[in-house]
């Protein structure tokens, strides 16, 4: 990459911005992004639980994060499996690895915590996501990069 | 319900609210949203495609909906597998059905369109998913209720 | 393909052909097969209904059927999901249409159905699956076609 | 269970039986089973690699096993999602564990391994997999247990 680093680059992404998912770590196939659940997050109208939505668009990122910092090329979903395991009533944390490397797609693990602290501290297991992303043959323009200068951001 | 109607019962919902969701139709099983493309759900800082979770949380959504137009419940998701069929750069129009309604869970498939008249005039299939919805067994109180009057919303 | 039709390949898989699948029809991304429902493909020691592995086999049999038709070459499974929306306890029949045919994934909806007459007469949805095959870079030499002269099959 | 242990029983599943799959062992919400590779399951006319349908039933059966031995009732599959990470040309072993326990199903996560002595020797993952299992609500028949004293195998 030419001057900024990959976590930053996702500041970039207008829903990953606007959600508030900060993406803390992205090297070699493996990265970590944190989310501080908000009251627009919730699925109750009453109280705070995260929507699914919300926990799945954590998983989506930071797994396409994951594989970006193996492949350093635009990698878009091709599909995603969430398991949701318990409620989510405080913010998030994920982690991703990337569980297979293949040349043309790359399968990617995906684990979301909750908790006071769910980057390191008191946490909960309340999502798992497992997803299969395309790593070539993007070709030069697609609607990912129309209008972003993909050349220097690898 | 008590004098409020299902899809105007989703407008309560905060996320749903804030991404900007409509549920147009749940009734028997059926429901139908739709979503207007904004910039805020790109997946691209030059352009407009929506980010994977955007399509997501609609489906999810209207999967929801149609679970709980059959069981008259609060019925959250147990996982939901998602698959991207082609970039959705317009507006998103989501129909979902329950194929598999169980005494404890129910199955939903979804499928999402997008065009400049995604609902009924020029659309294309953009993703397909396929949930299953827990319906009974939710107890009096859970994340999802609490603070709010479900005996009088269904 | 040189002097032997798609459907009559599958037969020569060993594991196709101990299951007792028959691919019944395979051109242009869709494809049809049958299994008669024995006594072996049980999961219950008492009585007959198929088990899920059953099921599983023949919507990853006729979901590679299906990617072999429109793309003339081995087809490895990445990853299926499959629903089972009631117990099969009968002849089984399924059909599987290429949804999303990229340049190295390819997308497949399966459906599988049951009943004394599964292929056109009476008959009950049992399971549907979702796939996604491998369509490109598969080389010269795979474990797929180890000792198969690859080149005459298309 | 009334004299015969879990891994016992499942050598009477038919289907189990005639693929040759040996649950290993299965308590308290974990299993695992081995199934030696022979030429019948293959997928390759010329050689040996497990046909999809034979690594997704090791997983299938050992994820019920998993299931059973926490509930101790039948517990029929909703869905399932299997990932192949690399051709499995050796003998397979798989693993399992129950890592959502609800009142009416279970989400279990299942890692399938190959190799020469893949239970615990050099072995490498070919394969992992996640499901639901119907936990309750069976009621005193099903198709699962026609035939079967259910009452005295747990």
């Amino acid at each position: 990459m030419a001057g900024m680093d990959l976590a930053e680059l996702f500041e970039h992404v207008p829903f990953v911005d606007d959600l508030g998912i900060d993406v803390v770590e992205a090297a070699d196939g493996h990265a970590e992004a944190a989310l501080e659940l908000e009251a627009t997050h919730s699925s109750n109208p009453g109280g705070l639980v995260a929507h699914g939505g919300v926990t799945y668009a954590l998983a989506d990122t930071v797994g396409g994060a994951a594989v970006v910092s193996e492949y350093e090329t635009v990698a878009p979903t091709i599909d995603m499996r969430i398991d949701y395991l318990s409620p989510a009533t405080d913010d998030l944390y994920a982690e991703a690895d990337v569980t297979r490397g293949g040349e043309s797609v790359a399968t990617v693990d995906v684990t979301v915590y909750s908790g006071p602290d769910p980057a390191d501290g008191e946490r909960e297991r309340v999502a798992t996501a497992r997803g299969v992303y395309k790593t070539s043959g993007q070709g030069e323009r697609t609607p990912w990069t129309d209008g972003v200068d993909v050349e220097n951001l690898f």
